[in-house]
């Protein structure tokens, strides 16, 4: 594998690449051409060629790529083989939500445990993962050492959580708070997500329409 | 304002750019260089006049931008004072989060009303917003005309409930069922939430540090 600094456009394309690749895989496609791949998803061929040349090489001239193999490199790349596990800090709605539905394994996160302020919460569980009280986030963290934590908590303890958290060793956070988290701690990332980018982003396409 | 095909990474960036200076409006900033919205934004000074010249004229050399004037515009441009309505279909644990929690009045939009099968939930009411059944969709549809629908319904509905609100006139689906929807009709779109890319993203860095 090459050695260079990969841009955050080419790291943000990785798991759309990984997502339609694993849609193909599942639908029994063989193999497929950076063409039609990018027709799929709407970017060139020659970009397809460029992204994945950052990562060493790939597909055959004039066969194209290998689906499982692509899929699977790229899955490789993404550290979905690295058992990452996490923590659900928050199980409200959107807490419950996401242990409720999301397939964390499928992306190759092991959820560990669910903390929640709530008395009327803890101590159920979620798809048998057991809610418990936030008063025992340090003493789990210290003894299971989870790498990430999913932020589905009130804005206003969102960032003494998150650096709470970081002492204990989380180096990973799944933000859902709608706070900009930061940190002095080096090696510690935020993927916060913004639900209103993406709402704005259709309020322009139907107002333009 | 001039015309001109607009690409989608401009488009993508264009909510960011409106959270960044409503973050800087909030906080009393009269007014910013590009130079330092790019390096609080993560791109070049640069990038930002390239994307903001597909849209006009905006800031004054040597002077940068008027924060509030931009913001304005920005929102302006992305239909923020459009007087979109919107309808949020399905009611479980995420559309529950949504409605309790987001801000939607802030992007513009206003929330209609909900809809959903199960019958515990129908005619229960978050933040005022009355929880109707799923029976009365057309009807309500048909009478109120809003444009958009926000789907959180389970993945095996989705496209047809999709196609049955097409029908009945509703242009903007901010969808959160993670299945990759699509119509023939024009002048529909679709903004795919997929919670999986951002994991990924996360798993990536935490993997690669």
């Amino acid at each position: 594998m090459k050695k260079q600094k990969i841009s955050d456009a080419v790291i943000h394309r990785l798991p759309r690449y990984y997502r339609y690749l694993d849609d193909l895989f599942n639908k029994g496609v063989v193999r497929i051409s950076s063409n039609s791949l990018g027709s799929k998803m709407d970017i060139t061929a020659s970009q397809i060629r460029q992204d994945l040349s950052c990562f060493g090489e790939f597909g055959q001239q004039g066969y194209g790529y290998n689906v499982a193999e692509l899929r699977s490199e790229i899955g490789h790349i993404l550290g979905i083989d690295s058992g990452h596990r996490l923590i659900v800090v928050g199980a409200g709605h959107l807490g419950h939500a996401l242990l409720q539905n999301f397939d964390f394994q499928k992306l190759g996160f092991q959820i560990d445990s669910a903390f929640e302020v709530s008395p009327a919460l803890i101590g159920t569980s979620i798809r048998n993962i057991t809610i418990r009280s936030m008063d025992e986030l340090e003493e789990y963290v210290t003894q299971y050492r989870p790498d990430v934590a999913v932020l589905t908590v009130p804005q206003h303890v969102a960032q003494s959580l998150a650096d709470r958290l970081i002492a204990l060793g989380i180096r990973g956070f799944w933000n859902f708070t709608n706070v900009e988290l930061s940190t002095q701690e080096p090696g510690v990332f935020f993927e916060n997500i913004h639900f209103a980018d993406t709402l704005l982003t259709l309020s322009y396409r139907i107002s333009r329409s």
